[in-house]
């Protein structure tokens, strides 16, 4: 038998599906309720409220493993995160998908730029060590971030239909060039 | 004397604000209307409702330049379209702002998608003409996109605090390598 799933992972579940792909001023606390088919009292019990279930949706998010490895292998272990076989019926509930359909948010915006600079610019930034280190870590993340952008939100041919093998030497020019600029 | 702004002028000003910022699904034809100032009978009227009236704005756009730039100059037009100065408190409604809206829309996203696959990514391939010219205009846009997203929407230091001369600079690195890719 599995085990039965509590209330706070049922709500937790429900947080990131509605909240991680229709941003957070677009979900009301009832939608998430009734998505988990819980009562709505429970969101206040379990998290103190709406802000701090999207929080918690945050908090739960796996650490970046780009930002474990050493200097050496940040290139290869960054291609291979944005190279991954993806699915646009099944795979919509992700990290990209949060941090975009929240970054654009009025009342989370912020939040979710400070997590981006301060959790993945700025160490990444500090791993590179580099001069332009700042310049080539947000070069970088644009190339990553506007990969997965065209590739699974836009499918456009010549990204959205590659193999992850060729996906992977496309993505691997395009990051070389930002972690090798120079101005 | 300034020209008083038609109706018709008034619910296409309401309808890019609200549809570019915050996606088509979230928001209400009343919404509009409220903004607009006017009665919520007239987006039937004049645009045969809120689809309508949503796609009005998209035919509204003007043609991206790059797109009418000879191949020679199509890389420095591509860098200048995206390297312009920008304010995120006043810039917020723009055409990117759009296509990143809307492209995660429920409702509107598979228009988006064909949107900026004829009509920008395969006229792109097109006038690149070379080999590898739908890998090069998908990579050329997920620069752009990504760019874009990093310095306007995530506000990442190393992008968003560039001069306009800095800025041409990083994205000439990153738009060369997609325009010179090969596998």
């Amino acid at each position: 038998m599995t085990k039965p799933i509590s209330t706070k992972e049922k709500l937790l579940q429900a947080g990131r599906e509605l909240f991680w792909t229709r941003g957070y001023s677009n979900v009301s606390v009832r939608d998430i309720t009734g998505a988990a088919g819980v009562d709505a009292a429970l969101v206040s019990r379990y998290f103190g409220g709406k802000q701090g279930l999207f929080e918690a949706t945050l908090a739960d998010l796996p650490p970046w493993d780009v930002l474990a490895s050493d200097r050496e292998g940040l290139l290869a272990k960054a291609v291979e995160s944005f190279a991954q076989p993806y699915d646009p019926q099944t795979d919509l509930v992700n990290p990209f998908m949060l941090l975009l359909a929240n970054v654009i948010d009025p009342v989370m915006g912020d939040k979710i730029r400070a997590f981006v600079q301060q959790g993945l610019a700025a160490p990444l930034a500090e791993k590179l060590g580099s001069a332009q280190a700042q310049e080539r870590a947000a070069m970088l993340l644009a190339v990553l971030f506007g990969v997965a952008l065209i590739r699974k939100n836009f499918q456009i041919q010549g990204l959205a239909d590659k193999s992850p093998e060729a996906l992977r030497a496309q993505i691997t020019a395009l990051a070389r060039a930002a972690l090798e600029f120079e101005p």
